[in-house]
């Protein structure tokens, strides 16, 4: 069974968050949600970490937190993938356990995912110059650095990147095709019930 | 601003519970989840209810218990909506707080939505025959009283249905138009980043 580690922070984007993490345990991944503080926070690491706030009001309880989880398992994991919402991507791309995790996966050809304002940290993680997209708002950030592009999902290598919660199915479909195959991705859309001709 | 209440219960679907309230509250509407617990289950019922697990893992911390609510400020909301996920909907639509305050918001002409299994809150609460849709899975248990269609939204008066993960945001902006108008609709719509040519 492949394993995804998915942060979420306060700020998070909670369509985007809940979107990739109950597509991917819809298609057997094992889902770890981790916390990321900012830096001189110290009241959510505990072993069972509070709630977040996230982007619109919803609380969500993550099942661990990032800082606990590094000293011992993260390598184990199959993805790493950061969901956007504006603060939230900010905190988790000035983490530097983040982007030392993020080049870590990167390198080892583990799969990358980023969506929205997340992309953001593909930069500040100092990922290659490569084909990238993002949540319109945060484009002027990322297109010195990258080959950025405005499709739906874009796929390079190992990071697959997207733009918003409009697009949080199709990358979360992306994500399944490639931790767990073609066939898994063609079996999870139909219980979904999307409309007729909707691009996934 | 217009209000809207939103059910939760454990097992709730978290991807269509999460697309209605984030995209309500990006429309200016205020929302409040509501925890629904089995008849007999004490466990959640303070002032600050502690998380529900939803279907595919994600926990998250309703606003509010609805029994605490019922007495005091649900007549106040202008919507009552209603996410699926098979065990959630159960659970909700086997109680009789429920079914009271479903019948009541219908009669008084108010919102009333249900996504996925969640349309059989509709039959439990004995709203009259008209045209609704539901979850594939839970059709059987609708089509003889109801005019059943496989519409992605099916829009009767002021009941609103739908099918499923994959139309949770064509329901969430038909709940908006709803209550803040198609202008509304057509500004919340765009910076979600929706792939071009996606039904909504």
């Amino acid at each position: 069974m492949p394993s995804a580690l998915i942060l979420v922070a306060n700020g998070t984007e909670e369509m985007e968050f809940t979107i990739i993490y109950d597509t991917l345990v819809r298609a057997g991944v094992k889902c770890t949600s981790a916390l990321v503080t900012s830096p001189g926070h110290s009241g959510h690491d505990e072993t069972e970490p509070g709630a977040v706030q996230c982007s619109r009001g919803v609380r969500i309880v993550p099942d661990a937190s990032l800082s606990q989880l590094s000293a011992s398992t993260t390598g184990g994991y199959d993805a790493i993938i950061i969901p956007g919402g504006l603060k939230g991507a900010e905190t988790i791309s000035q983490s530097s356990l983040v982007q030392s995790l993020v080049r870590s996966f990167y390198e080892s050809k583990k799969l990358v995912g980023m969506i929205c304002a997340a992309s953001l940290v593909a930069k500040t993680s100092q990922l290659p110059r490569q084909p990238l997209t993002s949540h319109p708002s945060v484009k002027d950030q990322l297109d010195k650095d990258f080959e950025y592009r405005e499709d739906s999902v874009v796929i390079s290598g190992n990071l697959i990147t997207s733009r918003g919660p409009g697009t949080a199915f199709p990358f979360a479909f992306a994500l399944v095709e490639n931790l767990c195959g073609a066939q898994k991705r063609s079996e999870v859309i139909p219980p979904m019930v999307f409309p007729p001709g909707t691009p996934l």
